[in-house]
């Protein structure tokens, strides 16, 4: 019997067969798959259901042009290919959210985040933590996402952003085209990662 | 038409009913579900395949009272009955590994990861990411996952890593017990989290 309760067709789509692309179709990626993506992931743990992730999603021309100027070059060509790109990034003052999100804690807001730099800790850890649970909903969408940190990350700040909002990572997204991706790298063996005491 | 392509039982293995587990039955956590965990996870990606995770695995009693000294009060009893309790770190000198893990491009070690302070960013970066795809193993294994930061920093790092790890997190492991949870927290809207342009 196998160890996982996830059937066998979804590890492949979430983890073995999904692959960060580099090339990508003209397929569009519609506002109902972004929502659907959003409405399951939403549902993944943050410490105090604190939920800092903020997406900005580049669907015009415009905007797009915009975003290809801060990408570092090697990036460019592939966010100017991508059918829809998202900038991830952290919301500094999710504490305001806080009473609403943590009903039987409502004092957490000011009890534990009354402090700017404690927030900005926390809201990085867990909108991290978001990121990659968007990457997989990308996946689950049956798309593929091509995360970046290769960027000039001041220069999308201001252009999307403002001093509250910490950018993350920007993300492609689409369906995999011609020679989407290298093969694929090794990974560390168990024993090389985990320690058991 | 689903705008997802992920089966709907596993939506909700992963996303929809999975919560964060408070208490927890006393069937074990097996060896063979932690590795199967890993090896599901591994594929997820890192930049770079960089894969800066490492795992520290508390099985025996003698190990989680050492860890139990540093936990935050609050948190004491959940890591003391739960069936098995993992510490995730940062890898600060991840990029040894690197000419094995990103064959097509060796010399990134060396070109992009040689300054300590930037092995660091992108090793807690990287990890965090590594760190959700984790709790979704854990939850792929039909298991609960209860992440904490509630514990002494420095404290841990001491006592179970080194001044090349960096500890992330400590996630309690098994089968929800009796009362496991509060009721789910509300998420925010979509349009509180996604603006497009």
């Amino acid at each position: 019997m196998s160890a996982l309760a996830l059937h066998p067709d979804a590890q492949d789509l979430l983890f073995r067969q999904a692959r960060t692309a580099n090339t990508f179709t003209t397929e569009p990626v519609t506002e109902d798959q972004i929502r659907a993506i959003y409405d399951l992931v939403k549902y993944a743990p943050t410490a105090y259901n604190q939920s800092p992730l903020r997406i900005v999603v580049i669907r015009t021309d415009e905007a797009r042009e915009r975003l290809l100027q801060h990408m570092a070059e090697g990036n460019r060509p592939k966010t100017a290919a991508a059918p829809l790109v998202a900038i991830l990034a952290a919301d500094n003052e999710f504490h305001q959210e806080l009473p609403t999100l943590l009903p039987h804690f409502p004092q957490a807001k000011d009890l534990l985040f009354a402090d700017r730099p404690v927030r900005e800790e926390s809201a990085l850890l867990n909108a991290t933590l978001q990121a990659a649970y968007f990457i997989l909903g990308v996946r689950a969408a049956g798309l593929a996402a091509g995360p970046m940190t290769g960027f000039d990350f001041p220069g999308v700040r201001k252009e999307f952003l403002d001093d509250d909002h910490t950018p993350l990572m920007v993300v492609n997204i689409g369906r995999p085209g011609a020679n989407p991706w290298f093969p694929r790298g090794p990974r560390l063996a168990f024993d090389q990662v985990v320690t058991t005491l």
